[in-house]
């Protein structure tokens, strides 16, 4: 089963927090609040702005750092999966 | 008797929520309250932004997963449906 | 006595609403509270958008589903109408 | 003394409310707490829009239905006037 | 001392209110509390929209009717005068 | 050290308030919480609309009248100064 | 590890407040509550308006005062870093 989300909505997959990660990012107790890591898993074609079409800025693979409030859960395949739109994405981890 | 909707609303036939569908596709409860899944059943022909129409993204018959809340519910020809706007469905399951 | 409403107003007769119609169309408790259907008796030429004329969509005769708050009531040759803004209408039946 | 209501606005004269007028229409009391209706005495010279000046629909003599509030009163000449804005103004009744 | 208001202020010097003025234009008690009438003593060079500059409309020596709120007070080489957008004036009387 | 404001934002720093100035200008005690005199030390290169750059109207060493809430207050270099933006600049004084 | 903020976000590490810098900075109780210090790590590409890029003022190593509230803060690398929007800084020093 495919996904698509709406305009510039995107499906994230959202990453086990670990304290110490191998690359040394360390999310302290207060940020694993407000913000979470996850794997985008689906990408909306982009929203459109006075007639012309902004694509979306995430590709599908990215590791993002997204906000978790404002974002609708649901499971996909069996696997939890979180729809938010890209504005939510703060930044790419590479 | 048919339904027009206006602008950039949709009509939606609610699908009945399953524990654990075919597909694999599970929605858990707390979901459960802020998305579900339905069938489109009529399109609007959009909306003008700057003098130009955006038409729709979704298309009669596309099976999609919507916001519950913001929308307006009635029934057609006996059967239950839900008017909202586009910018309320999330994404379009394929 | 002629009544032309301005901008995207539209001036609507409520029909009655009847448990169930002809058409099969059966508008729930609840739904009773937000939405019902009246015959659309005058329409605004539309409105400014950026220095373009944006025509309505009902016309004359229309049956229309709207909301039932944000309009203001007003009798027109002893009737009682509603004039309200083309966004509340959600839909015309066919 | 004249007045040159500025921009989008435009002084009114409200008219005496009957029980029932000639031409037939009756105000219900409910309705008379939102909208009523007067003479349109002075009209501005209408809204820059994106560089564009947008005239106003209404023209002096016209009869209007108009929201109440959203006005300020005064006296003109030694009679009360009402000076709104053009998107209070319901409709046009001829 | 020179006063250069910026952008779409105007700077107002307020009239006495009298009960009954000569051109016989009387401000009842409710409205003293909304509007009041006040002499233009100088204007900004208006506002930028979209890349272009609006002028203003009033000008010097303009008699205007005001909203009271929404203004800054303070005194000009001993009057009290009041800096407000122009948004905030209803209309010149002329 | 040199301070760059951002976009439309502008350094000031207060300027001691009197009753009574020697260009006759009093600020009242009602005034003196809403409104402040202050001198433009340094100011950002202007707010992109639209895709042009609107430059700000300010300029080094004005003298001008400014709200007081709004702005966000430190030292530089020992002297405490304000930061702001232009829309919280009222006039300036010539 | 790269960071890459998305559209007008800004990666700052915030530096130590000191009392009384070598530059004569002081930021006073006050203010620390609202403004602080920090140098930028990573920027984002600029955010699309009206179908054009706008590209960020701020550049890598800049040093910045900043409002404290508005922004995520997470871990890089062991060091706290925050993620905020380039509204969200007041000036550049330097």
């Amino acid at each position: 089963m495919k996904i698509q989300p709406l305009g510039d909505r995107v499906v994230i997959k959202p990453l086990a927090e670990e304290s110490k990660t191998k690359s040394g990012i360390i999310i302290p107790d207060t940020a694993k609040e407000k913000s979470q890591k996850g794997k985008v898993v689906a990408v909306g074609k982009g929203k459109y702005d006075d007639g012309k079409l902004n694509p979306l800025t995430v590709k599908l693979g990215d590791t993002v750092l997204y906000k978790e409030y404002g974002g609708d859960e649901f499971k996909l395949d069996g696997e939890e999966v979180i729809i938010l739109k890209e504005e939510d994405i703060l930044a790419i981890l590479e």
